[in-house]
């Protein structure tokens, strides 16, 4: 790319936009999210095209561009040229970065035929963006690209989720559906089903079922009872509290990474 | 306790102390921090005595006050009624809750005789509240009782890390102290000291050690290489990812998590 050190700015109406993408209602209609950062937005531009999401559009400043216009999936009809202060206006992030993306949303429909032959993470009404996030880059870690999350869960666009995930957004499916009548779907029959709950089998009783579903229940309220009847085995990570009945709960994000985690381990 | 449905109200000069509670400064100032939600600080006064740090102050509802005058830990002396809009007013929380409680700051030195007998957590460098908080929450968990963290690491009665721990920091003992020097105490020579890296040896190789020393590094530059030389293992989280050299990391959290769950189901 070749870079002019010209005057455009962000225009009054971009910057409008681009705050208005803090709000699922504005991704929706706008089919766009915003991705911030060097090191997330670098990785993205890496890729050569395909299996990343596409760029709608990047927001950088002069010193950036000049850097990294080597980057292959950098356009120039894409490019505007923001100074560090406009940059720093438009930003959702404590600390301003030099560059941000407006990318694309994806909204995929699970293929049930896919699915029955892969790990697959069930997240039932998850609600903190940070779990969401955490939880999206500790499957990427353990190569689980598949998440079905619930419609009542958090958005994965939500900038929270895409920050926290640290790029592993777009390694791995999320994919919003009625959890409850995928599982019901002919492909799956068959597959294991487990459920994460506090009174199940210890994960360390036996080797996880090879490409299981694995379902966690929202932050507060576990597992909906919907999906119990849905349940072939109920785990649950011991706890070795002195006092178990104080110690009550995991963090979901820390749930989901210790289960991942003997899953893979199970495998080897 | 007997409550009177009085006219006692929250100070100007109160809500201030409360609201100075959000700095570390003023916490150390007056040696006090911020216990916020009804769960929280029903906990804290379930405890009889001795074990649970003193509660200076309840701030609380009246309807709160008369559900709950029977926890043993509520002295009224130290109660004072408020109403929901002003307990609003000095919450720190996006949902208000009816009850906060001021309690005592605990500064204890961590003494290498005892924790030559235990497993402990070496924090270096730990900056993200949500990540202490969580950590110490999975710490209670795994019934782990100490974390020492370096002088720089963010302050655990920081109010983002006590709603982390969901009730867990009253648990667990967190040091802060030089953890370098520490480990170089005569009482822990000999001790095994796991320093997690990204190119250690896999956690599923052996057993691990029996009441190490596990050191985790800051979020973004790893452990510090001033304790490089101390570390009598280097271990890692093996990743699965279908292209490692993209999942870059977890969570320090998550690692946490991952770590203490292998270390409890390898001493089964």
């Amino acid at each position: 790319m070749h870079v002019i050190n010209n005057s455009a700015m962000i225009s009054k109406t971009k910057a409008r936009l681009i705050h208005s993408l803090s709000k699922k209602k504005y991704r929706d209609k706008h089919g766009m999210f915003l991705v911030e950062g060097e090191k997330m937005v670098t990785e993205l531009l890496e890729s050569e095209s395909g299996h990343a999401p596409p760029v709608k559009e990047v927001l950088a400043t002069t010193e950036w561009l000049v850097e990294n216009r080597h980057l292959p999936g950098l356009q120039e009809s894409q490019v505007t040229e923001a100074s560090a202060d406009e940059l720093k206006s438009i930003s959702m992030l404590v600390t301003p970065q030099p560059v941000l993306a407006l990318v694309a949303v994806r909204n995929e429909a699970p293929d049930p035929a896919i699915l029955s032959e892969k790990t697959v993470l069930g997240l039932d009404a998850v609600r903190d963006p940070g779990n969401l996030g955490t939880i999206i880059r500790t499957a990427d870690w353990f190569g689980i690209r598949h998440i079905i999350c619930t419609p009542d869960s958090v958005d994965v666009y939500n900038p929270k989720v895409i920050q926290a995930t640290m790029g592993s957004w777009a390694r791995v499916r999320v994919y919003y559906t009625d959890l409850n009548r995928l599982l019901r779907e002919p492909a799956l029959e068959g597959k294991a089903v487990l459920g994460t709950f506090l009174e199940g089998e210890s994960i360390y009783s036996r080797t996880i079922e090879q490409h299981p579903v694995i379902l966690f229940g929202n932050e507060s309220r576990g597992l909906s009872s919907g999906y119990h009847e849905l349940v072939t085995r109920r785990i649950t990570i011991p706890s070795y509290a002195e006092n178990a009945g104080k110690a009550e709960s995991l963090n979901l994000a820390t749930s989901v990474a210790v289960v991942c985690a003997e899953l893979r381990r199970g495998s080897e």
